[in-house]
């Protein structure tokens, strides 16, 4: 049987020697892992970004692969390493809640545990760098076969990330753009379940701009029109045909939005 | 024997999750599916750019890969979804004509098919990411050893994609630059035997400049040198020896270049 | 058993259809070949970085693998192309001396061939791009299972690369910066060893300031503050808590960095 793949999530950049050494590491200690470039690219030490690509991707991919996420801006403090399994999706990173946001997106119970660090860490272990010396390490350990539980004791709390969700107040609800992809699409954290709270035809308002299209594909309007839909996320997004609405209402993560009932 | 490997080209961006949740798509699918990256930079929406790109690199590869391509304007419109063999060169992607540049470089004679949404797609489908929610599981299909005709009926007709060749008028050639690579080396699309319909000796005009010297190599010029060569496309390009064609001409993608005999 | 894998670094930028095309060449040689990225954004012709950058990630690679490395400002003079076996980790890539760096890191006396390119080039071969036309061939070859001693002749002389080392005078360690990281972290090229040649407590001075504040992790010191470390490559290292030591100090790669016991 083929070693259970293991994917990587990094905000070390795609060219990083860092992220390299990682993968070597890996592959010393199991020859046979397969590696699966995520993204490297996440914003540095950026927590948040991190929780919402992995809600958005790892939902995809099957259970029993390993996920790896570097995303580690107290690297060297006395912060714990985990490794967190999502009804078999297993993931090893350290303990910011990064995985918080996937757990409830998957309605999964997490069983988390604490990397026994002594055991697990290359020798010598350097102070900076521990994407290298004990989580690569534990994603292999992972990736041989061998269970969570070997991995350390059950963790019986843990870090979470407060994820900033959209708001129902009176008939409106307010949220904010959370990511914008590389076309210039601006996604809001306003779900499905939420616009429920709004009559229709509802509105959105967003940078002094209030947009009253909504559309179920960029394809039903003509180029250069603002529209609003719902992404393949399932979250209320801001879009141009074949322009980008983050250049036309120039704005971005963080911003602003909010649904009402057309007046 | 060993599942065949899924390439990826797209316009997500390298660090989208987009791309994640594709490769996610496909393993659940095929967990033992081999993915290789070939880009995810092609410029947003840039058909034309997607197909030169293939153009230059698929004839590398051995036959019986799929190669999945996902640069789809139109997502969500009614344009068909296709999976194209060449020779045994698998391709998924929409009906925009981006494999056509490629069919012409190997000369083969396309055997079109069009995916059946309906079979192939997941449940649910979103609107606007085909990419995850169809093509990744027709290519996944593919992978598993189904033929494409499996995949949905033949196709009768299919969109061309208009590439701009270059024309030969009394004695001179006229083309433009396609691809402008990270040395700043400009890639034309006139080719070698284009390139006989012109008298040696020959130069090159371009953005105000006349090339005169044409050699085999970079090296063979001192650094800082501007001149013509026959890339490794097999396609006009123009060079600075340690330098940008780019930055030394200001020109780039769509600059008329033209070729004449030296008076 | 399977495939050796391969693993690519080259300055082609990593959209780029010259590293798809390296990567078809190596599948059409070998369809079982696994392949690795490292980077593909070594700066243009920069073989400086690529040596500093296999010297930090290929130690933590196991040996039997095979890294193909195709940064090559002279492609098409006679320089010539060649496969360096470290201990049993096998380099292929152009004579500048990109391994030399990697060779004293791992303390490995290398054997050194020179590649039959008669024997291994594809047929026809380009003169500008020998990483699709000779380095891969040879690449794939070697992870076929055939020894470095097949690809050619034993080399007898080859070129060094002037690693730019550290230098100590009368007590003081004169170095420079040799990388910046996506954090802004600017790895300098004086390592642990030469810090024995100065008193504690000593201080670091660049670019007009003088560090004395020296640290083993970010995590000690509060955001904004300018350390001294230790790198995770062995190196010492400026870095801001949760900030760029690059921006703080306006340097970058090149910059002259001392060190010398606090007056």
């Amino acid at each position: 049987m083929p070693s259970p793949a293991i994917t990587l999530t990094t905000d070390f950049g795609s060219g990083s020697p860092y992220v390299a050494a990682m993968k070597g590491t890996i592959l010393s200690a199991n020859p046979l892992a397969q590696l699966i470039d995520l993204t490297h690219d996440i914003r540095p030490q950026n927590v948040q970004e991190a929780a919402f690509f992995l809600a958005g991707c790892v939902p995809c991919f099957p259970r029993n692969l390993i996920h790896l996420v570097v995303v580690d801006p107290e690297v060297g403090s006395d912060r714990a390493l985990l490794c967190i399994d999502l009804d078999g999706r297993l993931l090893v990173g350290p303990d910011t809640g990064f995985w918080c946001q996937l757990a409830r997106a998957i309605g999964a119970e997490p069983r988390v545990y604490v990397v026994d660090v002594e055991r697990l860490a290359r020798k010598p272990c350097s102070a900076t760098f521990h994407g290298r010396d004990i989580m690569a390490p534990a994603a292999a350990f992972l990736s041989l076969g061998n269970p969570p539980s070997a991995l350390g004791s059950p963790a019986t709390s843990w870090r979470k990330l407060d994820q900033r969700m959209a708001q129902i107040q009176s008939g409106m609800i307010k949220g904010e753009i959370v990511y914008a992809d590389r076309f210039g699409n601006l996604i809001t954290n306003i779900n499905c379940e939420d616009l429920q709270n709004v009559n229709e035809p509802w509105v959105v308002e967003v940078a002094g701009q209030t947009v009253s299209t909504h559309v179920r594909t960029y394809a039903e309007v003509d180029p250069g029109t603002l529209v609003a839909l719902i992404s393949s996320f399932g979250l209320l997004e801001l879009a141009v045909r074949d322009g980008s609405a983050e250049l036309f209402l120039s704005c971005g993560v963080g911003t602003v939005v909010s649904v009402r009932e057309r007046s």
